[in-house]
């Protein structure tokens, strides 16, 4: 069996449009029964409030270091599995793509929890801030659990996009 | 609100490859936050054994029915969804797609769930039957669910494929 080596341009931030397929052909493997993409999208209704747009923006080095991590993880948990983790920041419309995440396993099961383990550790550990351009104004959402809610944009890095 | 109406195309059996993408795109609604795809793919190997394709049947009315069915099933369960599932039959190589489940849902725990629902109920009410050609011969799986296995194709309707 081929040893699996995490690459690194399995886990991006982008400021181009997401393909899905493109995401989830880098887990295709012979010995995969299943693949779990799961796909964030800009949604316009949130509270009755209205979302015009969102803008993302993110540290990017450590993003992507951070993103590559939750891949180690679910390689830990998951065997078997393959991750493939793509991230778009900048300006996003309603129904553009934010987050591919694509997981292939030998069987269904896993698929299913790792994919969902994926997303829910972006949100936990991932540097990338969200600011919500509403219909009567806008705001910083802050850290991406959305427990946080910042004035304004809350870091500036070296390195940051 | 627009009233979601099941379209037939959403559900449906073919002969051709099936692209993610275009699954995908015909839930993509402005109130979701989240899609959940599920692709099944054809394993190599499977408890030791090496599988070199399968081929899939179906009674396709009756199957394309059945999805359409897993489809009002999900809108009763998980308010705002929108749901697609194809599923390919012939032979399929290794790592070719057999199955496609998009759903969209305006948060992501939803998508989850409806779509590992979606699965679960293809394996359990769908008439699709599955022949593993092993390296050294070859069985009738019979039902989705794998329970039983048929000694030779099990039922021959009219309008199956």
């Amino acid at each position: 069996m081929e040893v699996t080596k995490l690459n690194d341009r399995d886990f991006q931030i982008t400021k181009e449009a997401i393909k899905v397929e493109e995401v989830m052909n880098k887990v295709m493997d012979r010995n995969a029964g299943a693949v779990n993409c799961f796909i964030g999208t800009v949604r316009e209704m949130t509270n009755g409030k209205k979302t015009l747009y969102l803008a993302y923006e993110a540290y990017v080095p450590m993003a992507e270091k951070k993103l590559a991590e939750i891949g180690e993880e679910i390689n830990q948990r998951w065997n078997g599995a393959r991750v493939a983790i793509t991230h778009r920041i900048g300006s996003l419309d309603i129904s553009a793509i934010a987050v591919v995440i694509a997981v292939s396993t030998p069987h269904r099961h896993d698929a299913f929890e790792a994919s969902r383990y994926a997303i829910e550790r972006i949100k936990e550990i991932v540097p990338i801030w969200k600011k919500e351009h509403w219909e009567n104004g806008e705001q910083w959402i802050g850290d991406q659990l959305e427990k946080n809610s910042y004035a304004e944009k809350p870091i500036k890095e070296e390195g940051e996009s």
